[in-house]
């Protein structure tokens, strides 16, 4: 397999991004290319450089770059003037959308839900899944775990655990509380007993909440993977104490973790589920909130978007579950290369004293401070294989491989990653050392 | 020219919508048709009708449905692998389209702004705007206006006005205090003063605000035009005042009331300017933030997004940037279609006692009552025509016509409003002497 | 009359001031004398200084210092000990202070309220205003005025108008917003008409209020005096759109403006009243929040105090409105007072080009910046008469007079303001003139 | 001892109170009676009953009911007319009560504290304590802790944690986190090491604090009492993430719990300190902010209130300070009245499988339930006791007992304490057993 990295001396000046686009910018910093196309895990420059894609959109391209079947039905759509544009206009494409996800996804697995089109952004399905959560219990403040991630906008962000995130608000970020998520105090600690304990106790200072939002896999966070039981634990206690539980699926779904949701098969059903991310299949923006059907008591347009009904993303939405959810063939190759991974990851932490994190193909290495995991992110780019960090101190080196990825091409990328994390923690461990 | 409507019982059993489609659902409640195909100003339905829109996805459509031109650039992108999703990675389709807002949008102009690319929302862009805003200024009150729309996140839906969008919220809205828009008290009073003396009284309550975001026509709200003396009189209170002046340009914007930005030749520059809607060019979400260079005081990722980095809409920005905007011809038109529909909605409304709104291409009548205008736009809708309505009441019914509408296309759809809104009222009229 | 005024540099050292007393203090700056006796309308100070008090404790001491009854009922309630603190305990002193409420006060006036013994501080009293008011509409938001002031504890400081004083919250102030005072923006204003019309627009973004909190003659923001008209306007103003009024009378009511209340004989009555300043009668801490039956739904507790049974107040309190308010001799001849106050500051005001404000024993001269003022009162104080400033920029010498003050002593105090503003003013046009 | 309860049937009508009594009056209803007369321990109604006084005013009589000492210094003081009401001015009685603080209790303890007069009740002073402490940290968040109470004005509610006090805001409470206090989590759980550890993650969710407030002993959270070494690790945690340590001392000190102070000879020293209830010392309106002189960075008024100077109580606050806290003599009654109040309890408790609460003379028992806490209480009341609950469900009995109680009369109080117990936990468990 070839992957062919470029030095970035090489690159022409591109003063138009000096000049025109914000230092708001981040990965650009780190991934100095121009890139111009992409097909499967392999993303090219405009040098000639190919490089392996362990990032995948933030796990935006679960099914690869430019999947040829949704690539496909796109170029159809669009040759034969479909709606591109039709704010929540019924569309054939809506309509054959729906119809899949009642058939292949929520059928098969027992779900009874409404989907919401929000603006076609993770952020918005949050801030929606909240609005309506609020509207239905009337109540305000709702409860989110430490070192959650749900989005930037004001409503979704105050639900956001990271401080830098916070701090960009210029506001207080009011109504929500954070509490330990599972394992946050270590393994004695049993979170879900301290939130019982307060929402129990009518002096603890922590109000009726309206909603509990919570990530089962924490990927801005760390990759910190809740157990099934503190899953089913913070489900029943949202239930006892009239909140409605939000699964945030937006980085978690859509097969990542296995199933189409993480949830899947854990023993509870979540009120209100988000998704975003990999839903279109291709990397287009698209966002859903779906919920249970007596929580449907919007008013028309309570919640609206110039974007809602985003024509190309129905498109190779409904592709995409059509293709990949039809039958059991790629949850179980899913699930086969997450065991592969697993078994990476652990056998190079066992070796180097560290620690792994995560579930399905959704996984890292606790390389112990966000300059060790950066070096290795670095190191790794210059050998071709485009890969990034989580976690509070960015000290997680995260694996976000396309699902389609083969097992030959999971396991080129995953070498590179084990020479350059050896090769950085042994130079760190002679600087200590000298 | 043909339009023809088609009556909905025809239409088969869409019980998909029912079972599984929110009843957030707005337009399509109006408009129960399934649509299938669109290119120009016309949209199809499955039943093998045709209408003219004169909606224009509120604003998004400004060239129309599926423009050969742009839809070409598209196709040509996705054919050759181009980048869909990238994050924000340098791109060829980034490049190309920051290059030709610089080159045929803002040199021209002489304006020296950032791009900052938020999520592919005009709710974000706006987000994006006012935390730029309070964290440059180390304040945190924005002042908004009466009528005005900027957004359904919390962060923006607190500079929104309307109560029935405000109240979805189930947290109180605050840091943002709303203030009179230009003649919101008749024509008496001018409400910049009334601006200017709280502002520099300093036992008003108004704190020092952070921002003053504002539309130059409300689209949402009535179709509002504020007047250039008023517009620059609120420039000069921001910056006496030491507050950002924000633009929200997302539906006044990009040619729909005749130049790209609609503050052109105004005699200031905002600090900030927001757009969306008819950026991409064809439909596509994509949204951006502007500021000066100054005011690029992010740390990076300090605002994010999945994605922000909508590349299939930079293509198609880029395409309608070079298209449309490279000489004067079409916004020669443009202007020239404004005056025509300005002149037809004055003589119908001057012939029935109404009054008139708006400005360019963004135009409407004030036909006295959210229920006669519902009836309007109704019949329109009987006759083949899309028009919506707007207001605190919904009682103006817009015009938000393609700008690429012919000038024969416009005769057409302006006739079946004239029509239909005679009709109306004069039904009205007779149950009214009854 | 003597006046016996002391030079500061014959005090003492008073060290344990700087060492042991927070820089927070503010009269003590202006007013350098250690005072250790008063009575009526005279204070003395430890050097044999004897000062007339035209600042009354802030309309305080509307009966003067140490009144013989008010006193006299205190030793003795102290010396047969009297209940000092019994939380809310029910008492004679309490129970004879009720009576003398209802039947001296209410009762004539044809006015039926509920009292509610909040913590004895005024802004105490309003936070349980706004707090009963919020609770029985259901609502958040209240409505106060520009130049407003209600007290410096959060819920209360958010109310209040003065920039300086909300600075110092270190937290947004939310949940009110500010509206234009009667003649806020000039006598051809109606400002009533802007709240009214804003209130009734659906999307004029000022969210449907839980009550309108007004002083009808603002203390600290002016002396602006509203009229009747205006007043009669908001409370239907509220009444229409089911918010409640609350007139705040802690400065303006005790007969500071002719009646018990200061709305009195106006046409209106308020659903809530704070009281609180003179209501003691001898400037013991107290103060009473009185509401409609109807409005009295508050659980047992809801809001309480430690000292919300100010046992020495009722004692003194009763006094005062048996004593002053049993029949209509004090009445006659505060409105007497009052209008030689008038005359006196209005012929003043007329030869110096000034202009007055405010209403009854509650007036103050406009002297045009707060340096002006400054120097005035700096200059009365040298000349023995106690006076102090008010208004956004402090701009206002205020006349604040113990009502019980002789014609003769009220003469001269104002021959000295008069004189002293005089020559102030001629001081500072020879500046200007030079 | 003669303790003489009377039977509420005796009783004549007090209809005032239903007709002008506000219903959230709370002690009346738990002891109908009316008062007139109070000294030492004991307090007596109009119908001849007396009864010894386990309650002190909620810790707010110390020292018991008119002791001689402060009721001459009272009633000498106003018979020479001395200051009553004097806003801030200097006064012989502010500057003697302050030489008291600092040479009778500052100077020997090693306290150097500038004291800031704020209006005179405990909620005041901790609204003055935070705005200081958000103003000096440029930070909003405040640290509070489960079960506190910190007083009724929406600042200090924010920081209160009982939900039914909270509710009655009508408003969210904002700004303030509430984390678990000492012990709240069993003995196993160390909530410092909770607290530190979300402190010191930047993606907890938990902004950096411009304060953490709490109390040694939690007076209305049911009597917890943190441990010395707790409190020093909290200490400890607010210098080391730069927030201000606030002693909420409102009902611990003045001698409760032992010291002057209720943190003396814990080895941390706070930076704020908040006084009121007991510091006047015969229950007179009266509250003190105590901070370190770097902190005292107010502007002058920059927070105010009418009755800042209650001279009245300055004068008894001055006696309190000589004649209790001059010498070690009051101090070490305290504290071995103190151990017979933990001994009897304890051994009570013990008998009947209960648990104790508390410190010094700040103890209780907690009973199992509320019902059970009002039924012991109310048998109390019958038999001349006067005494109230505490705790999240008022499931703790508390002794509050003025501190200068002699130990015949503590002995008699517990006495029917004890036997009221006994027979209200016996009478239920007879019904439980039925």
């Amino acid at each position: 397999m070839t992957i062919m990295p470029k030095p970035s001396q090489n690159i022409p000046d591109r003063g138009i991004y000096e000049r025109r686009e914000s230092v708001v910018r981040s990965y650009s910093r780190a991934m100095p290319r121009q890139f111009n196309r992409a097909e499967h895990v392999w993303i090219h420059d405009d040098q000639g450089g190919r490089y392996l894609d362990f990032l995948a959109g933030c796990s935006t391209l679960n099914y690869g770059h430019n999947h040829p079947v949704l690539k496909q039905a796109l170029l159809d759509y669009i040759s034969a003037d479909g709606i591109t544009h039709g704010l929540d206009l019924h569309t054939d494409a809506k309509a054959s959308f729906l119809e899949a996800l009642e058939t292949v996804i929520l059928k098969p697995r027992g779900l009874d839900y409404r989907a919401m089109f929000t603006g076609p952004t993770g952020t918005n399905a949050v801030e929606a899944a909240i609005k309506l959560a609020r509207k239905v219990t009337g109540r305000e403040l709702v409860i989110a775990f430490t070192n959650g991630f749900h989005g930037m906008t004001l409503g979704a962000l105050a639900c956001t655990g990271n401080a830098a995130k916070r701090g960009g608000a210029g506001v207080p970020l009011s109504h929500v509380s954070h509490e330990p998520y599972d394992g946050y105090y270590g393994p004695d600690v049993d979170t879900a007993d301290l939130l019982e304990q307060r929402l129990a106790d009518p002096s603890s200072g922590l109000d009726a909440p309206a909603a509990i939002i919570v990530e089962t896999v924490q990927g801005e966070g760390g990759l910190n993977a809740a157990s099934p039981q503190w899953l089913r634990r913070i489900a029943a206690i949202a239930k006892r104490h009239g909140a409605l539980l939000i699964v945030d699926d937006i980085q978690a779904g859509c097969g990542r973790t296995g199933g189409f949701f993480s949830f899947e098969e854990m023993g509870f059903t979540p009120d209100i589920v988000t998704l975003a991310k990999s839903l279109s299949g291709m990397g287009l923006p698209f966002a859903l909130t779906l919920f249970r059907p007596e929580l449907d008591q919007w008013s028309p347009g309570e919640h609206n978007g110039t974007f809602r009904g985003n024509n190309h993303a129905f498109v190779t939405a409904d592709a995409a579950l059509r293709h990949f959810w039809g039958d059991e063939g790629f949850i179980a190759d899913v699930k086969r290369r997450g065991d592969l991974l697993a078994a990476r990851l652990e056998r190079l932490a066992a070796d180097l004293g560290l620690s792994t994190r995560g579930r399905g193909m959704m996984r890292g290495i606790d390389v112990g401070s966000g300059e060790a995991a950066e070096a290795i992110t670095s190191a790794c780019f210059a050998q071709g294989l485009i890969i990034e960090t989580s976690g509070a101190h960015d000290e997680i080196v995260k694996v976000l491989a396309p699902l389609v990825i083969s097992d030959d091409e999971l396991a080129a990328g995953l070498d590179i990653l084990e020479r350059c994390t050896r090769d950085v923690l042994a130079a760190a461990y002679d600087v200590a050392a000298e």
